[in-house]
């Protein structure tokens, strides 16, 4: 089969690689329907973070599902599965607590690379969620989107517990900032501020629910916050970016007793205690438990309620991935879907 | 009138002050019934914090209102009141989102020195509760601890969302801990484990309803706690110290989705980013909103239901202020209570 690898920063290639096989009774591998590029996979493809050596690279996916070990017993091959980019068996005592991205027994799906034809998905049972049928054309790319930017989306209103008629300000507008518009709509928000400088990215976010926007950042953007909240801050804060301005602006967006959803993966951020201390805001973060939404997440794009699959702007063959990344990177797609 | 006033470090004296007179139309006097001695009163006496200038010195008291401003509306003189370290004006969006160390209006009421025979109170309403009747004697010191201690080892167990049934562990054995015992037991922990070393805390955190005590500290103190609940961490962690070392205790006994509620004021904590995030941990802290929590504090403590008086293992006249540093500093008191 084929995949990407990446080779270097900037060097993506789409090459012959051994087909993926079941190693453990309680994987199964399935074949990609659809896969994507991630925001955080920029981190490499940029050389922020080093790439020692190539390697398979992407860690979302939808697909069928190919062949299953002797110990799965909720899956059948043929049936169409969304999984979370961290394999859970779903079983444990932080899996039951709702954080199975902290499974006692975890393996990253991405190690082998999900920008591929086929894909090894470790703990099955625990990862996997078919769906009740196969899926029309139309859900691909809303399915594909809840395995990571939705379901990332969806902790981040969680994790700042949002809750009805509150004013939620969301920091970022790529893929996961937007999708966090659209759970903190689901959840109840009465306002959501998207915070957006560019064009086709306010005009995704207000189709997903985002009452206002706006356009300054650092500390200009939660001086508008402010103004926008009778000078007290958000009540719930999404930050969805990873870096210190943004956190910073996230903390100066929240009011006195308000909370925090941080789904951007840190680089370089430091939090001074004493400043969070005297904010009285609180904050939770992590990589989503995709895995715990799952189940809910397919329900509504399948009912037709989200359509987090907007976020792809950009449709490539899987062949083209190089092309998907070098795009994603200048910023003229927010994010690429991929198709073997 | 006479109060204490701090030189330098480890230079506390008793000393004729001016009167305090109504500044305000909204500031009430009150006559001193007891004042104490706080734990954070200790940074600046051990000169962690830099003593500038000879300074009036503490924060907490109960007392007797001598007189009332024009427009104080709630209170009356001769009323025995309970107040917390910051005035609040508790109409303000802060104030009634439940944050009044964070009022809009807000002011230290220690500025001026609470370890004094008078004190005024600004913003007097929004400040102080008064009690039913003239407390009884054996009520004084659990209502002087609702002033400070017991007010914030309470914020601690809701800034970290103790919930029936949980395990809770609470970081530091001083009277802020200590209380956080007996707020974590009144909120419904089922297991409250109280981390301390020394024999006389033990047998008092026993008394408040710690179910366990982990003598150890640090890495061993995080260990330990991970052994006592299945290797996953407490469900909540109340931190009542405020320095590196315990906070990093704190964030390593608190399992993925746990809580930690942060109530000792942080002297030169950094919170890494990245690793908070992979935690999956929530952090809210702040100085305790003494004042929400007063009215429902007062009746536990008017009832019987709730004793943090306890916590003062030294009573002293007011005169013996300086004796009353001296005894915590050295660790031979947790607190002292002194009386005018």
């Amino acid at each position: 089969m084929r995949g990407a690898i990446l080779y270097a920063p900037g060097d993506v290639r789409f090459e012959e690689r051994a087909d993926p096989k079941i190693l453990k009774p309680t994987d199964a591998v399935i074949r990609t329907v659809a896969t994507c590029v991630c925001g955080s996979d920029l981190w490499d493809y940029r050389g922020i973070n080093p790439v020692e050596q190539p390697t398979p690279f992407g860690h979302e996916y939808v697909g069928i599902v190919e062949e299953i070990g002797a110990d799965v017993a909720t899956l059948q091959v043929g049936q169409f599965v969304v999984g979370s980019f961290f394999a859970s068996d779903n079983t444990c005592p932080n899996c039951r607590n709702g954080y199975q991205t902290n499974c006692l027994h975890r393996e990253f799906v991405g190690a082998e690379g999900c920008q591929a034809e086929r894909i090894r998905i470790p703990l099955a049972d625990g990862t996997l969620v078919a769906t009740p049928t196969r899926p029309a054309a139309e859900h691909i790319a809303s399915l594909l989107a809840c395995s990571d930017v939705m379901g990332t989306g969806w902790y981040a209103a969680v994790a700042a517990q949002v809750q009805r008629g509150d004013t939620v300000a969301v920091v970022g507008d790529g893929a996961v900032g937007l999708c966090a518009v659209i759970a903190a709509k689901e959840v109840g928000a009465e306002r959501v501020i998207a915070m957006s400088r560019h064009a086709s990215r306010q005009e995704l976010a207000r189709g997903f629910g985002a009452t206002d926007i706006v356009a300054e950042r650092g500390e200009e953007g939660a001086a508008r916050i402010k103004e926008l909240t009778g000078g007290i801050g958000a009540d719930r804060v999404l930050e969805c970016v990873g870096n210190s301005e943004s956190m910073r602006q996230a903390l100066h967006s929240t009011r006195p007793g308000g909370n925090i959803g941080f789904v951007g993966v840190p680089h370089d951020v430091g939090i001074d205690g004493q400043e969070l201390f005297f904010s009285h805001v609180a904050l939770r973060g992590g990589p989503a438990p995709v895995r715990e939404f799952l189940p809910d997440l397919i329900d509504m794009v399948l009912s037709g309620r989200i359509d987090p699959g907007r976020v792809f702007d950009l449709e490539l063959p899987l062949a083209e991935v190089a092309e998907g990344y070098k795009a994603m990177d200048e910023r003229r797609a927010i994010k690429t879907l991929l198709r073997p």
